[in-house]
Formats: structure tokens, sequence, C-alpha cells
């Protein structure tokens, strides 16, 4: 495993990463060296290297990174590529994978934590592509042409339909609904990144997966009550969602105990605080 | 506009070009420094950077690059970046983009011109995306995958349908059939990479566009003649394709006048051969 991660580290112009976004990446949240949700993210690095074609570092060498970050909060970003090599598009056999990381430090938003947050439909449409669901790769351009779509600041995410109108993701964030007693996230077999705080919420038992047909976004707007998360922001409940010229009002809902329950499984996971007020 | 051309020429970890492939680039034929279809390729690349959102380059910063050529042919390879900044996926503004350029040595296959080829059909499935159709971004993860389906050399490309079995292209060709005396390819709305030899044949009147319902495979098997080019390899004929297991022959083609004629009119826009043959 060839690595790089000075603050001024570069990548070689024939990377494939560069060229074709033909990699993989992680964003970790560390506090004083310590990783949240490592083991999570290393497997779906390496899942995502094994789909697309390429072997993943090896843990160990992983499990060396997060104590070269500086003290306090920061981001471990981690980006794996195919390396350089091949004939265009063709991938060199065997491939030599680089690894690339960075530490950038970290302030969450505890505002966003305890008062919820507004959101906002996005116009753009994910399209479906099953070999790429669920990974984390650098073909991102969908989520940019997603997050270019405004520019208020009021508005703290968008929210993704894809070309059948079924709900998935937030631009960087997955989302959830209560409904029947249940916290509900859509699959993702067909788009959508697989944030590994949804899994590790998956796997104890605290959120249930929607088929794909179970999430049109009429079933989201009417639910009870509504978050996003990730591992590194955190679970911030939301309050409004307005349509995509934010002139109108699709959804509101309250900040209740079952968002509650589900932001303190999520913050028990990453050292975050989970009474509140805090302020 | 930043550029950066050396042969050891390298990227910032912190370009978008490389955290998410927000960017688009184009692989030019220079011949003594001669750039071929370059207006194509520079309104490309301008009308590309305006649907991402982002400024080109000048025209007359872009028309400074071919004469830097060695002799000979060459491939120019020019990748524009939205450049660094933003907050994740979120883009600065205004951005500043960055220009990456490169000269590869390359030699064309006259072979395949005047033999043609075998191809086969790919098992990916191209995801339906309006807002990226037709660009030449840098998300090519499908391409990969697609390229990385088979590795005997006799077989000179694949064949690309959508989630609807519509054609679309080959991983790095436009395509094209003979019906009814014309030239049909594909329209590129939902998928696909508009090259600049399909745009100048079509400009010239040498080449229809069929909408995407009218391109189903049955189509282009039953043609009487088939091929495809780009703007660096010039136009092969397709002379035979195979199934995805490389067990089945799907279609057969001769190499006739009506592929010799549309294999004129593109080698005249590139300065290649249209006598055949030529061993």
């Amino acid at each position: 495993m060839t690595g790089s991660g000075d603050t001024d580290a570069t990548v070689a112009l024939t990377d494939r990463g560069f060229a074709y976004g033909d990699g993989l990446f992680e964003t970790v949240l560390v506090r004083d060296g310590v990783p949240l949700l490592w083991d999570e993210h290393c497997a779906r690095l390496a899942q995502g290297a094994h789909r697309l074609g390429f072997e993943p570092p090896a843990k160990g060498w992983l499990d060396a990174l997060p104590a070269k970050a500086p003290r306090g909060k920061c981001v471990l970003k981690i980006v794996l590529t195919r390396g350089s090599g091949g004939r265009g598009y063709r991938p060199p056999l065997p491939a030599e994978p680089r690894c690339y990381w960075q530490f950038t430090s970290f302030t969450p938003m505890p505002e966003r934590w305890e008062r919820g947050v507004s959101v906002r439909l996005c116009q753009l449409r994910l399209a479906r592509q099953p070999a790429l669901a669920g990974l984390k790769h650098l073909n991102r351009l969908e989520n940019v042409l997603a997050r270019q779509e405004w520019q208020d600041d009021a508005i703290a995410e968008g929210l993704l339909l894809n070309d059948r109108d079924q709900l998935v993701e937030a631009t960087a964030m997955n989302l959830a609904w209560f409904d029947q007693g249940q916290w509900w996230t859509p699959e993702l077999i067909e788009c959508g990144v697989e944030g590994t705080l949804r899994r590790a919420l998956i796997d104890q038992g605290h959120l249930s997966i929607a088929r794909a047909s179970d999430a049109p976004l009429s079933r989201f707007l009417n639910a009870p009550s509504t978050c996003l998360f990730n591992s590194v922001q955190g679970l911030w409940p939301i309050v409004r969602c307005l349509d995509a010229q934010h002139q109108h009002v699709h959804g509101q809902w309250p900040i209740d105990d079952s968002v509650r329950r589900l932001q303190g499984d999520a913050h028990a996971l990453l050292g975050y605080p989970s009474n509140f007020p805090i302020f």
C-alpha cells in the first residue's frame, strides 16, 4: 500500500482516482486520536474495494492512521484509489492501490442536535445504479449538483429522491422516519451511500430497513417524526421540510421522545451528548 | 485559470476533481502540434463547465495548449476541475477552476480500420441521469466497471445498454448502425458521452440521431452494418458482436460500402486514411 498524508499532499495526474473517480473515501470522526465507528468505516472501505475489483489496505495498516491525529475533535478523510496504470478505462491487473489521508479540525453543531433543522427537497433525482449503490465512491457529481441547488444557510440539508420519486437520503446524510413504533430508513440497493452510523444503528436494532417501494415521499412527510444523521455530525431532528423553491412547507415535525431516543442511541456511538436542552 | 502540465504534474489532495470527480476532461488527437476537432472539444468543455456551474477557461487560453505538443501523433488530455474549496459537496462561489494537461504519444490501429473489430455486450447497465448525460465528466466508474468485464484482447470494445435495454454507446466510443439508407446513433439525453466526432458527423449531415426508444438492441443487431468511432481512434467497422460470456454470436456484419463511406467522412475530419486495403 502506497500512502500519503502530508498537509500539502498531492496526487499524481495519472491516478485513476483523479482521472475517473476510480476509488472510495471515508470521513471518520476522531476524538483525541480515537476513531469512532472505526470497524464500520474499515469494513465499508474493504467491501467497496472488493466491489470495484481491487485490494483494500490491510486492517492493521489502516489502524495506524487515527493515532496520527492532533488532539481534540477532527475528521480523518481517507481516500483509497486504484492507483495509476491500465489503458484508458481498462484497469491494471493487478492494481496498485493508493491510500491518501488528511486530518481536518472539526466542530459539531450542538444547536442542530438540540433544535433540529430545516431541510428542502432537491430537484435533482438520483439515478439508479445497483453496481455502485451503497458505496462511498469518488463519483459524487450528483451530490455536488444537489448541494449546489441552494445557498440559504438556514436550510441544513436537501432530501434526494430517485427517478421513481422514492426517498433515498440527503446530500451528505442518511435519513429516517418514525412509523408504527419503529424508525425506518430506505434500503440502498439502487442508489445512495450506506452510512456507517446507519449501519451501526441497524446492527443494534434501533433502525429498520424499508424497501424502496415502501419509501414514497408521502410516507416520510406524514410520519410523526423524522431525522438526519451521519457518523461525523451525529443526529439532527428535522423540524421542517420546504419545497425546492423554499416557498411551501411540505412537512413539519416536533422533536419528540422517539427522535430523542434514536439520537441518544446514535450519540452514544459517537461520544456526543444526549441530554437536552444543553443551552 | 490555474494550469499545470509538467510530465510529473500533480493534483492537490483538496482538488474537487479528485475528491468528487467534480470536473470534466477531453482527449484530443494532435498531429505535429495541430489539434483535430479542436472547436468541438473546446465547445464540449465549455458546455460541460456551464452545466456543472463553473467558468470554463477562455478559448484563447486553451488555444495555446496544442502547440506545446511533441512532433508526430499524440493525445492531449485536458482535465478541467472546479478547483479546491467549498464545504464538503457544497461548491465554492465563485469557483476557481483548475486546468491540467498531459501529452501522450499515440499510435492508431490501422488493422481495426481495415478489418473491423469484434465487440461484446456488457453486463453493466448505464444508469439514466439527465443532469449529467452527454458530458465527458470525471465520474467514470460505470465505464471502468464495464471495461473490467473482459480481458480478451481479441474483443475491441463492449456495448453498453441502459437499464431499459436501450443501446447507448461503447465503453470509450460512440456507435452507429445503418438503416433505411442512413447512419443512426442514439440520442444521449439520459446517459452516455457526446463524442466530438459524433457531433461533427451529425453537424455535417452524415449521421442522424435516433430516439432512445428507437434504439433497442435488436435494431442494432439486425442492421446491415454497424460501427464504432471516436475522435482519437477514428472509425472501426464492427464485424461481430458476442454475448457477455463470449459464447454466442449475437450479430455479424460485412464491411460494406456504407461503412466505408462513413469511415471516409470520419477520417477526413481526423487526417486518417480512407482508402482500403492499406496492407
